[in-house]
């Protein structure tokens, strides 16, 4: 449920819709479940609101998120909603020419188009799956991606996940949850099924 | 990222397959945001993989999840994937055929059907949104909800979202995340704005 009434209100200058209306930086880390899927979650809402959404996929990975991709292929190409843009590191970023096998320079060449879409005002919301690594490992520099967001114009909102966001983004952002694992049903030696992992 | 390896295995007598596809009961709990985002974001691999998907919302409210709703709807009647039934407690669940203005009352109907449901198999996946609350408020007997999950037919997963997750349900579910706040704007004074929190 949306909590109604901010607890404090700051003395910034700015009207009440003025603030609401800044650009959010959202950062969902932690070692539980949900960091993506509330992401993709929160993607809906910004379809219905009609805006473009950019995705870009930042770890590559076998199953990567087949259904959230597919589903959301099907609502940008609705016409009911916003576009949707979906991005894929490893494959070869789709705006990338060459192939890139490694790792590293595949993040850092995601994150140069990024940047060149947030000066662009190319979407009104980012979805940087598992954005956190390519910072966490160094590939990426954190204090750049910080001044890239506090620099980008205009009203474009942008999702960061993944594991070990570093401390430096997470005083940044605006909104940060914290994925806790209370439980998994690997623990009791489950393995993941399809509907639910992928 | 998925995990790939079960920490333990268990002597259940069962192979991985069939441990693989035992139905599995979420719960997305703790005061910060993505519970119910993150189980919308579910829904799309569900969606993805043709399981016909029930969303139960069970607290009234006046922004619902109306982005969450319009795009499970739109997916639902593209044909590409699952169906998607949407049932709003408040308005009227859609199975009942007269008005209930008391949100106790109301809360009992949404779990009688939710039971009817799973005894018929109706759905594959089950959204019960916000579904913490009628059991923290002891409208919906948590004992009750726990025996009914635990002797269900079939594959049918369910999702439970909400704040205050009765400590029990926590014990007899599979998967377990407490979304923690970290931050959020309001905060800093900022109220909720369009495409984020509705």
């Amino acid at each position: 449920m949306p909590q109604g009434q901010p607890s404090s209100v700051p003395d910034d200058g700015l009207t009440t819709r003025q603030r609401r209306n800044r650009p959010l930086t959202i950062v969902h880390t932690g070692i539980g479940k949900g960091k993506s899927t509330a992401a993709f979650g929160l993607a809906l809402r910004a379809w219905n609101q009609g805006w473009p959404i950019g995705v870009f996929q930042f770890v590559k990975s076998a199953k990567w998120k087949v259904g959230e991709e597919r589903a959301l292929r099907v609502l940008g190409d609705s016409g009911e909603g916003g576009t949707v843009a979906w991005h894929k590191m490893g494959e070869g970023w789709s705006w990338v020419q060459r192939d890139i096998a490694d790792s590293e320079e595949a993040a850092k060449e995601g994150w140069e188009q990024v940047k060149r879409d947030l000066a662009a005002e190319t979407y009104q919301l980012y979805v940087l799956d598992e954005f956190a690594y390519p910072m966490h490992w160094g590939w990426v520099d954190t204090d750049e991606v910080i001044q890239v967001l506090n620099d980008r114009p205009g009203t474009q909102h942008v999702i960061i996940t993944g594991r070990n966001a570093p401390e430096k983004l997470v005083e940044a952002a605006d909104l940060v949850t914290d994925m806790t694992k209370v439980k998994h049903p690997m623990d009791a030696g489950q393995k993941g099924q399809k509907g639910i992992e992928w």
